[in-house]
C-alpha cells in the first residue's frame, strides 16, 4: 500500500469542500479502505483561505504548471471551471500520466468527448462525477451500475437556482423578477444569473450525461435551450388549475429517429416525483430498458456534496492505485454516433395563454387555427380581463412542435388576438418510459 | 479480450431475467464495453422453460455442481435463493476461485460477514447489488460512490408488497385483509405473505446496506421487526388528518450511541419525497455526512429491473477480467464492531389510538398516564363511537420508546380505556441529517 497523492486546482467552492472533506476523512478512508490520500499541491489565484483549509505553505502553489509538472502526483483535480487554462491542464495532466477528476459541467459539456479520448491515449481516466447534478452519483450509475442496460431516458431537475426560484413562485405566487431579486440577495443566485437562469448550466449537464447514457457525442450547442424567465406567476396558478407543476427540466431521449435532447420550462403532474422536489435539490430520472424508471435525488451543489462526488472519484481511482494496479481505463464510450433530432420533431403537449379581445367569435377563431394545423385540444379555461379583453388558455392533446409553432403565427396574425403571453410544454412523460422490457 | 464464462444457478423469475437480458444485449455489451458474456451452463430445478430462456440443452443441467466445478466459468450467479444450498454454492465457488453475483437477501441478510470474508480470503469478490431494493443501485453507491461520506442514516421502502398494500389502503380506504387478499389474487402477495407482511423481507434488505453503508456487522435477527398487519383503515384515515403518510420504514442510523435499525410502519409528513413512493416501487433515503441527503428510487422487484443489478455486477466483474485483470478485492468491509441500540432507546414521536368509556374523567386520566411517564402531547383529536365508547387520537412531541410502552401498560390498566387499538411511530426525519456538515 502507498500514498495517493493528490493535486488540487482551484480552492473555491469545490476545491476548498475537496481540501476539508479529505482532511476531515484521511484517516478514516485509510481505516476503511486502506487508501491514504495525501494533498500533495493546491493551486489557486489567492492564498487567504489556506488555515481554514488546512493547507500549508508546501502545499500551495499560484501556478498549477507546479501541480501538472510534480511527478509525485497521481491524481489532478480541476475545479477552477472554465475554458483556460482547464483545457491545458487536463491535456498535460494525461500526457503525464496523471487520471484527471473534475466538476467542470461548462468545458466537459463542449469537449468531454476528445478529453476522454485523450484520457483513453494515454491510459488514464477521466471521472465527472460532480459535473452533474453535484454530489448525486448518477455519472456512475449510467456507466456501470446501468450498464446492463439500454438507457431510454435521462430527464429532470438538474439546476438548483431555477428551482429555488421556481419553488418560491409556486408556494409563495410570486412573480420571477421578485424571486431572483430574492435570491440574488440571500446568495442562491449569482449577480449574473444567465447561465442558471437561460438553461446553459442545465444543457451542459444534460449534454454530459447523455453523451455517457447514450454512448454518443451530445455538446451543449446541440441541446434546445430556453430559460424561465417568461413563467410567470399567472402561469403557475393556471397550471396548478389543471393539476401540474412547472419544472425547469433538462431531457435527453434515445429515440428511434435520433436524441431527442432539451432544457425548457415543462408542466408535469402535480403528483410526480419531480414534482416533489422542492427548492435547490436536484433529481435526475433514469429510464433503463431492463430496470425501468429509476430516479436519484440530492444537492446538485453545494461545498460538501459537490466534494462527496470529487472524493468519491478520487477513491474509486486511489483503490487500485493503492494496491499497485492501473485503473482500467474506460471503454471508447462516444462512438454510437446518434443524429441529435431536430426540436421542430418533438411530440408532446401544450399549454397556451393568450390575451384576446372579448368578442364572440374568439373562441370559433382560436380554435379553427389550432384544427387547420392538425392540434386538437383537450382543456379550454376563459376568463375576462380588463379594457374588454380576455385570458384564454388552451391545453393541447399531443400535438408536433412544428404545427405548434405554426399555430401560434397564426394566431398571433389574428386580429383578435392581443398577444400569445405563454406557451409552456406539457411533457408526454409516458414517453420516457417506450422501449422498458415487459416483465 | 476473451470471453467471459457465467453460469447461473436458479432460473426462476430473477434467473430467466438474467438469462434473457444477457442474450438480448450480449452484442451491446461487446460493442460498447469490449466484454463478451457467454452463459456458459445454466442450472434449475426444471428445465420446461429453457426455449424461452434461450438456454441450449448443451448448457443446462439439475446439479449446480456442474456449474462450480466447471474450470472455465469466472462468474456464478446464484439466484436460488434460501439457505442450502446456497452457502455451499458460494464456500465451493469461492475456494475455487469465482466470484459470485447473488440476490439472496435472506442468506445475506444472516451471513454477508461470513460469505465476504470467505471470498476476500480467496482473492474473489462478492457482489450483491440484487439482494436490497432491486434494480436501485444503492448498493454500490454505499460502497463507491459515496464512500467519501460517513454515512449517517439509511432508510427507506423496501418492500413492494406491503407498499402496494399500504398505497391502496391509503388511497381506496379499504382495510389490510381486503387489500392483502387483491394483492395475493393479482399476483403482488405471496400465498404465505408473511416475509413480506411482517417485515423479514425489509428486514434482511436493511441488514445489508447497513452492514454495508456503516461497515459493521448488522444481522437480521438485530433488526427490531414490526409488519403492518395491524394498521387499519381507520389509522390511514386519522394519519391524513394530521398530514401523515403510514408507510413500512426499514431504518438504519449510525448514532454516537450504536447503531439504531429497525422495521416498522410510521407515519411520516405527507410532503415528504418518500410519502409519493406509491405501489410496489421502492425508495432508499442515504444521508451522507458531506453529500447530505439523497434518495435513489425504482423498482424493488421484477424480472428484469433485478436482472438489471445482477447484469451490473457481472459486467464490473467483466471489466477487468476482459482485460485480464483480477478485479481488486473488497476492503474488509465489516470491522467498525459497532453494537445495535436497544429499541427502549429509541426517541421518536407517537400517534396513539385508543377506544375509551365515554365519560368526562378520560381525558383527564389518560393525559395524566402521558404526563407521568415524561410524555408530552402535540396533538389531540377525540369522537364517539358506540356503546358510550369514545375514540381518542393522541400524537406526542418527541418521546422515549421506554417510556412509551410504560404509557402504554398504564393506560391499558386504566378501567375507562377499553383498549389501546393502534401505536405507530411518527418518524422523526429530522434526527436522519444529524451530522450533516455545514456548507
Amino acid at each position: 500500500m502507498r500514498t495517493i497523492n493528490v493535486g488540487i486546482i482551484g480552492l473555491g467552492t469545490v476545491g476548498g469542500g475537496v481540501a476539508r472533506l479529505i482532511n476531515e476523512h484521511h484517516d478514516d478512508y485509510l481505516a476503511n479502505y486502506g487508501i491514504d490520500l495525501s494533498i500533495k499541491r493546491a493551486c489557486a489565484r489567492e492564498d487567504s483561505r489556506l488555515d481554514e483549509l488546512g493547507i500549508s505553505a508546501e502545499q500551495f502553489t499560484f501556478d498549477w504548471h507546479d501541480v501538472v509538472a510534480d511527478p509525485d502526483i497521481d491524481i489532478v483535480v480541476e475545479v477552477i471551471g472554465g475554458e483556460h487554462p482547464a483545457t491545458e491542464i487536463f491535456e498535460e495532466s494525461f500526457t503525464s500520466g496523471k487520471h484527471v477528476v473534475s466538476a467542470n459541467k461548462a468545458l466537459l459539456g463542449r469537449h468531454v468527448e476528445h478529453l476522454a479520448a485523450l484520457a483513453a491515449e494515454n491510459g488514464v481516466q477521466l471521472r465527472c462525477e460532480a459535473a452533474a447534478a453535484g454530489g448525486i452519483p448518477v455519472v456512475h450509475a449510467l456507466e456501470h451500475d446501468l450498464s446492463g442496460n439500454g438507457i431510454l431516458t435521462i430527464a429532470g431537475i438538474m439546476n438548483g437556482t431555477t428551482n429555488y426560484i421556481l419553488s418560491r413562485m409556486a408556494n409563495e405566487g410570486l412573480g420571477f423578477d421578485e424571486v431572483l431579486a430574492a435570491a440574488q440577495a440571500a446568495g442562491y443566485a449569482e449577480a449574473d444569473p444567465t447561465a442558471d437562469v437561460d438553461g446553459f448550466d442545465a444543457a451542459s449537464k444534460i449534454a454530459i450525461l447523455s453523451s455517457i447514457g447514450f454512448r454518443t457525442r451530445v455538446v451543449t450547442d446541440d441541446v434546445y435551450m430556453q430559460g424561465i424567465r417568461n413563467v410567470s406567476a399567472e402561469d403557475m396558478a393556471q397550471a396548478a388549475d389543471f393539476g401540474y407543476a412547472i419544472k425547469l427540466l433538462a431531457i435527453a431521449r434515445n429515440t428511434p429517429t435520433g436524441v431527442d435532447v432539451r432544457v425548457h420550462p415543462a408542466m408535469i403532474p402535480v403528483n410526480h416525483q419531480l414534482a416533489s422536489v422542492n427548492g435547490a435539490m436536484n433529481a435526475v430520472f433514469v429510464v433503463g430498458d431492463a430496470v425501468g424508471e429509476t430516479m436519484f435525488y440530492g444537492a446538485g451543489a453545494g461545498a460538501f456534496p459537490t466534494a462527496s462526488a470529487v472524493v468519491g472519484d478520487i477513491l474509486a481511482l486511489a483503490d487500485p492505485l493503492s494496491h499497485g494496479i492501473a485503473p482500467v481505463p474506460e471503454a471508447e464510450p462516444f462512438d454510437a454516433n446518434l443524429p441529435v433530432r431536430d426540436m421542430l420533431d418533438l411530440h408532446t403537449r401544450y399549454y397556451i395563454r393568450m390575451t384576446v379581445d372579448n368578442t364572440s367569435g374568439v373562441l370559433a377563431q382560436t380554435t379553427r387555427v389550432f384544427a387547420d394545423n392538425d392540434i386538437s385540444i383537450s382543456n379550454m379555461s376563459q376568463h375576462d380581463g380588463a379594457d374588454g379583453s380576455a385570458t384564454i388558455v388552451y391545453v393541447t392533446h399531443i400535438a408536433q412542435e412544428r404545427n405548434l409553432q405554426a399555430a401560434i403565427a397564426d394566431l398571433e396574425a389574428l386580429d383578435v388576438v392581443r398577444e400569445v403571453a405563454s406557451v409552456i410544454r406539457v411533457e408526454d412523460i409516458d414517453a420516457w418510459s417506450r422501449g422498458v422490457m415487459d416483465n
